[in-house]
């Protein structure tokens, strides 16, 4: 049987999660709001900064009077960064001034402390200023009714200081999406429970939710399930009446015997595939009462990388988050590959900067994969790679 | 007066800080522990996998009795991935096996499914398969005993999932880093409280506890005080009293008047400084009551940018998160530089991977700071740079 281009799969999950880009909003408090991304344009409701204020410790001064230096001026009080609003200056006279306080009316520039010399209450001024020095304009950093952050932005400190600095103390921000994880499989056992001849701990579900939730999305709805097509049923439906968006199975999909997946969404109109990679050969799309279903297979190894391959990159994007870095990396040493599948091949890198790869190919090598940290992607027409030679690297 | 290089002060803050490497730990559940990092090795009680079981649907032999192939064998029974053992498998027989499903006795291999034709209750074999094909034994991936997840690992999708497998529930981390955050200054109010004259919203408090958080610290405390050594020493202790291991201080730390940080900490044998760096110039370090105490300037840029450059790479270190990515740009114009100054310039990558500076270089363009996604680096002896050159780029 032909297998399916992995490509092609790709495309399918990208179509069938194309609706969750349409995101409902909810408000925030700054200090929960990290990471979240902007749901529209914020605007700031105060001039940045909100009145003009001296940018440094100094004598504020009316700039004409200090065309002709050096030159003695009186001085003629204080002006702290405090609340209250200073009285206007007189021409020839100076007041001095605290980095930040407001500069007064009747004042056009400050000169800095380091320029002056104060003996008694004369300032002697040693260098002069043009009108406008050293004085920050009200609205110079963003005018009032201005965007101070723009829809679509993931909320890094950056930005919560500029909303703060705003005089505001909440944003609208996009609801995460809301994921339901179900793991199938009459040999899983929670993990932590005893286990029985047979039986292994589902480690599936452990790691696709914190996968979930590594990329900014909600896990609304944890499920382990039996090959019971009842049962599988019954946690679906609870996934969606809980408001799940997407729906993540593991297991159930590959043509043995006891695929409750296969069995009991295929003629609901899955589309059920034999993809042309190594690991995680069998996947599904499906659709279960108009919630977005894809379907990973059951090895721990496959039905992680299924997720960062497929669904990873769409809730990245969906978090604001960066795309995942992929670069090109040197290989250590010579390997093989079967021909006509795309390898994901665990990996390390080497304190030389090269990679390698690390443990076997086989997809119940969770351990193996938890100690990697690079993934090697070897090409559909590649069947061997020198050392040296350059290969596709993927950071975990 | 000649300015501390950037280096000292650099190294200052990591001595003052270097205490903190030693971390308390505690026992978290697996779904609380994405992003945490392991305070042990942690062991694997059980084999990985538990026990010897098929890598693929198919049909369990005695690899003695397929060597002559194609070769028709009597089809005694099937073996679900599901609980419980099966028996022996008798020779000259086989078994139906699904991937995951145990292993029987007196079997040594498993024959795939497409190498195989069944009728009725016979099975004919086309293709031979040695000893220990296609079976996966016990502890292959891991031994029990085995370390499954060293010390010092930011734990990831794939770490939990590898902990699960290994049949536990939780895991002993270390405690995050307890950071108590204080703004100062009498101009200062609170977010969303009315501004009168003179004032404006803290921001300096929501950006350095939301940069605390990005990197996996705790914020157990913010505070906003006046000008007024007796208020600030109250919200110190405070923060000692609630178990702070790091005090953040924003403010208060120039030459001018008002400056209550270094009123109240010089006397206690605080370090202050003016640095050869811009923005930034003033920074101090202190102990108070025992604790490391890093106080940043007042402007809003100069103290988001001190966090990053001064503390942000001890927490990043201390949360297991790689550092932070710094990397070398082109220009895409000139610029000029102040002799003897580091300068952070706030800048924008553009659409064809040149950086551009960002605005002004003021330090309280908060908005311009938020719409920057790069810091360009400019060295103490660069005084201009064509367009075209190369300058040093640290994302944020």
């Amino acid at each position: 049987m032909p297998r399916t281009p992995v490509a092609e799969h790709e495309a399918r999950v990208r179509a069938l999660l194309s609706d969750l880009s349409t995101r409902a909003s909810e408000v925030v408090a700054l200090a929960d709001a990290l990471g979240r991304v902007t749901a529209s344009d914020v605007v700031s409701p105060i001039p940045l900064p909100p009145f003009r204020n001296s940018q440094m410790d100094g004598f504020a001064v009316l700039s004409s009077d200090v065309v002709a230096v050096p030159v003695d001026l009186p001085l003629v009080g204080e002006i702290a960064a405090a609340p209250g609003m200073p009285a206007p200056l007189m021409a020839g006279t100076v007041v001095r001034i605290m980095t930040g306080a407001p500069v007064p009316e009747g004042a056009d520039a400050v000169v800095p402390v380091e320029d002056t010399h104060v003996s008694g209450s004369t300032v002697s001024i040693a260098r002069g200023r043009v009108s406008g020095e050293y004085v920050r304009e009200i609205g110079s950093d963003l005018p009032a009714g201005a965007v101070v952050i723009p829809a679509g932005v993931r909320l890094a400190s950056r930005h919560l200081g500029a909303l703060a600095a705003s005089g505001l103390t909440s944003v609208e921000v996009t609801s995460p999406v809301r994921v339901a994880v179900i793991s199938t499989g009459s040999e899983l056992v929670e993990a932590g429970e005893p286990l029985g001849p047979g039986q292994i701990p589902d480690s599936n579900g452990v790691a696709l939710a914190a996968a979930v939730r590594a990329v900014g999305a909600f896990v609304i709805a944890e499920g382990r399930v039996t090959d019971v097509a009842e049962r599988f049923r019954a946690v679906l439906d609870a996934a969606v009446d809980a408001g799940a968006e997407l729906v993540l199975t593991s297991g159930g999909i590959s043509e043995g015997e006891y695929e409750v997946v296969r069995e009991t969404l295929e003629p609901l109109g899955a589309h059920v595939d034999v993809l042309a990679m190594q690991p995680g050969g069998p996947q599904a799309t499906a659709s279960y009462r108009g919630v977005p279903v894809v379907c990973f297979p059951g090895n721990p190894v496959s039905s992680q990388l299924s997720f960062l391959i497929f669904v990873e990159p769409v809730l990245r994007a969906l978090a604001g988050l960066a795309p995942a870095v992929r670069t090109t990396g040197v290989l250590d040493r010579a390997l093989t590959s079967q021909p006509g599948r795309r390898q994901f091949l665990r990996g390390v890198r080497l304190p030389d900067g090269r990679v390698a790869p690390h443990g076997g190919s086989s997809s119940h090598l969770v351990a193996t994969l938890a100690a990697a940290d690079v993934l090697l992607v070897i090409p559909e027409d590649v069947t061997s790679l020198d050392a040296g030679a350059a290969v596709e690297v993927w950071d975990l």
